[in-house]
């Protein structure tokens, strides 16, 4: 399979993170967003959203949508819960990190990292959820070490992509020791591969 | 079980009609956001994130997120298809929703419904990116009946939920034939349960 992503882009890492976790073989087509590669013709032709990450099958087959390609990887696989409600329980992280902590945390970064403005020049309602967000997720990792259960699954994948470059969003993660010390765990989980 | 929702919300209504076509018995719990019900003491005790809607069962189990909620109560049914890759592709559009479309309309609906804006005083970014995801509906349905496959699926719950009442967002729904017949489509399938 072809990944069509952007490195900088936690989206993006999550596929590639859950896809060598799972040593699935892929190709990895590089899309830059800035330059607008993901709104071409031939782009919008493969995938019509015109946003990556996007997963091309030989067969022709083209998912989109970052939490829903690594759902669709790992199944059947043990980052994917086997109980049906424990899945329903990832689900319902995945969502929450599209609704209420990426288009805050993500884009602050991007404001700083790639548009050059200060802390003091973010959003202050976008901060403010930011904020909102990474309390809920601390709060919610203070008694387990994985968002699902006993076990890493995408959910923490999902969750690490933004989470441990927060930072570069202007948020301060020292002040949220338990969202810390899982992203330390999760950083030894994709070394250990 | 429990359903904790506003009916003046989609992402409530979203589960509400899942449930009722899946013939699931529920009791609903009117819960009114607009006056903070979803962030007092008692309910953040339930449900951490403080939004609805929230499915609460008898043994204690609670799920949060519409999207997560409605894929949960459809697995197994008609609702969500058979096949790894359709899921998928449903998925796709869930995920899609979240955040590529209910920020927009949803939230100009939410604007001018409930903080009494006109058309006018929307914020021009919001809008933009509202006419946007409806112009990307609009051609995905120009050549099917249903958003995945040939079948009604949670998907089309979904994306139903907020399109048909895009206009109270002021949103020109005249203007998307294909989106037109397919929420009267849905709506037919909503009445006959």
């Amino acid at each position: 399979m072809r990944i069509y992503g952007d490195t900088v882009s936690g989206n993006c890492m999550k596929v590639k993170r859950a896809a060598d976790l799972l040593s699935l073989p892929y190709e990895w087509v590089n899309v830059d967003i800035v330059k607008g590669e993901s709104k071409t013709p031939e782009f919008l032709a493969m995938s019509a959203a015109g946003q990556v990450p996007v997963v091309e099958w030989p067969d022709g087959r083209v998912l989109s949508q970052s939490n829903a390609i690594i759902r669709y990887l790992a199944e059947g696989s043990s980052l994917l819960p086997d109980d049906a409600f424990a899945r329903a329980k990832a689900d319902e992280w995945l969502f929450w990190e599209q609704y209420s902590h990426e288009p805050y945390i993500a884009v602050c970064r991007f404001h700083m990292l790639y548009q050059g403005k200060s802390e003091n020049e973010r959003e202050s309602w976008r901060v403010a959820r930011g904020e909102v967000a990474l309390d809920h997720l601390d709060r919610a990792l203070s008694d387990r070490s994985w968002l699902v259960g006993e076990a890493f699954s995408i959910a923490d994948i999902a969750l690490h992509a933004y989470t441990h470059v927060a930072d570069e969003g202007g948020f301060d993660l020292e002040a949220r020791p338990s969202v810390l010390d899982w992203i330390a765990r999760c950083n030894d989980r994709f070394a250990a591969g």
